[in-house]
């Protein structure tokens, strides 16, 4: 049996119910015979290389609740992404302290790095259960039903339109707004869950899923502006022409990329402006508006999915059972079952690491600006209970008496 | 006595509770014997020119007070500022259809339009009520303690910085976040509220009320970044610098203006990516992101202050009294009465219209980069019950085995 110290670390871009799974992981590990210590590491892999760590047996239940509660991750992140010379640090430092399971709480980068630290132990010979238990607003982990923080942005994105909606039908104009989503459109296509009446934007909706093609987009905002006399948009960051070039990077100069090689598309708000201006001066409509969502959306205090957070608990709370009785490293999944309910499963690190889902097709309309009936069905229940929502005046004209 | 028949519309930005002063109005009225028929103008002033009205003696109660909940102005809104012709066009409307009292809700400019329709029924010799029912986020009407739609605005603000300080105190870095107000700090200063422990952010708040000088702004970032190796900034989108040009439109080859003058500085993310640039370029710190909150701290379904909801209701209930038993034209003003509670008043439209409040010094640190305790005991109350709150882990340190 493997040594009964366990280490909890959170990688990644933050989400509201990341400390959901960092508590799930302390208390279901708490409760267990075996467990010893409950080490956290800070700042991710960093702080494992860096021996920072906190012995989280040390902490209160009732402060571990509040933690839970509160968003983005209370350990710290990093965006560092381990090669083999950084994982054989990594090895150093959980031999030095006899760590016996490793359980990382992040997103696609963060399973990759947990299936390399997984492989170089094995090739060390070193006794070490790893389980990446899953967190990602971008909702691209394949083999889940949905990960856990999706839910909570998806419905921060779908309050935003919906609020931007009822804006932009008080001064009528245009509005386009930015939704994070490299790869996968699935954020961006919740505002659509904002929707209401008929007449209710945003009217369009451009995903990475589809080439955008600008002259298209003027076309479509131009019609929608003609039946409504207003028109709502939602982008996602990650629009791209056909040869894959992202629109937002068209027009900067410098790129910035992190160590994944990802190129930097949000705390910007240049996509915006740019199909802004082309909006203005190619269709000669006045009233323009953009905006970026940007960090808000991931890290705003005081929107959430209940459903979210209990999810996110629950898939800490069966990686520790997994790793504990189930004898082999994985990623956990989270598996829909009946409308709605859920299911967790162990994946193979190697089915999950450094792969990207996207949104399927049966999702997307067949126009390619907006979401289907599927689609709204899927993500409906993630979004939990107390919705917002949003009412009209039902009004009786009055008849004119000058201009009769 | 006047026309039994009164006329209600919403004028300027939307905010999340003009809709409760719309109903405030109605529902009131309502119940008044000598009232006759309650009508709404779709779109302000533009819809009275128009003869856009529709009969609100018709709406059900029930719908009233679910549109009373619902964000964004349900008889839609304008930017026109009526001038002289445009204001007898207004009276033409009015004497046809026999308008005896007229409510128009609304902020700075709408209180100037309040004035001037006034200012023409009195010198036409019409009998017609005039009151200005305030509403603004940016919270700059003189004589008033506060203006319905800022608490809400102001919580949305305070609970987004709360997000933002745990997402860069978990990915460390610089973080712009950029906030409404042209000429008053009110909305911007709320960051503030976001602050629990002695470290969080927002670090430094920069307001119109004080000149915006670059090099200084850098100067105050790195100081902070090198103190906690990160840095959380709120400013305005109204900074300035010492000739009162506005920081964003140094940069921006186009100015668009609205009717009142006002120059567009919402919708663009012009100003945040400007002072990341600047301080990446010569602080030489990587990871620096900006944020425009633009049009969702104004209209995001689902942040709302109920001391706010109350206000916009009683603000309303009050005008219709005022002007039923006052017989005079006015603004309605809050006062604050004790710690916390507030009286109704009617200022003189000419003491209000017209005139922009900004925050006082007392609320201003002597760095001009926060807030003082007046402005927090100001704030505090205003932004209603349930406000989240944000816990961190009280860690006990691990010692170090190969880095002692």
């Amino acid at each position: 049996m493997s040594s009964g110290k366990i280490l909890v670390a959170q990688g990644g871009g933050p989400t509201a119910v990341i400390n959901q799974s960092l508590a799930g992981v302390v208390l279901e590990a708490r409760r267990m015979q075996q467990v010893t210590r409950v080490y956290g590491a800070l700042h991710g892999v960093r702080g494992i290389v860096d021996e920072d760590f906190v012995d989280l047996g040390q902490e209160t239940s009732a402060n571990l609740e509040l933690v839970a509660a509160t968003p983005s991750s209370a350990l710290g992140s990093t965006r560092d992404k381990p090669d083999i010379p950084y994982c054989q640090e990594i090895f150093k430092v959980l031999q030095a302290h006899e760590i016996g399971h490793f359980f990382y709480i992040g997103g696609n980068d963060s399973s990759d790095t947990v299936r390399i630290v997984s492989e170089e132990a094995a090739k060390a010979g070193y006794a070490l259960r790893c389980v990446h238990i899953p967190k990602t607003i971008d909702n691209d982990l394949v083999g889940s039903d949905h990960t856990p923080g999706f839910p909570s942005a998806a419905r921060f994105v779908a309050q935003a339109f919906a609020g931007a909606n009822l804006d932009n039908a008080s001064l009528p104009g245009v509005y386009v707004g930015v939704v994070m989503g490299r790869h996968a459109g699935f954020l961006t296509a919740a505002a659509a869950l904002g929707r209401k009446f008929p007449d209710d934007g945003p009217h369009l909706i451009y995903l990475p899923e589809r080439v955008f093609v600008l002259e298209q987009f003027l076309a479509d905002v131009k019609a929608v502006y003609e039946r409504y006399g207003r028109c709502v948009v939602a982008v996602s960051e990650g629009i791209h022409d056909a040869s894959g070039a992202a629109i937002a990077t068209l027009l900067s100069k410098e790129v910035e990329r992190d160590a994944h090689g990802n190129v930097q598309l949000s705390g910007t708000g240049a996509l915006a402006d740019l199909l802004c201006d082309e909006i203005k001066s190619k269709l000669g409509i006045k009233r323009v508006r953009g905006d970026t969502f940007g960090y808000l959306q991931r890290s705003f205090l005081g929107c959430v999915s209940d459903v979210d957070q209990r999810e996110a608990r629950e898939v800490a709370e069966k990686a520790v059972q997994f790793a504990m009785w189930g004898g082999r490293d994985g990623s956990v999944a989270i598996q829909r079952s009946g409308d709605y309910a859920v299911n967790y499963a162990l994946l193979a690190l190697s089915d999950v690491a450094g792969k990207t889902r996207v949104m399927e097709d049966e999702f997307i309309s067949a126009s390619g600006t907006d979401v289907t009936d599927a689609f709204r069905l899927y993500l409906r229940p993630l979004l939990g209970s107390g919705m917002p929502d949003a009412f009209r005046l039902r009004p009786a004209r009055v008849d004119k008496i000058l201009n009769k």
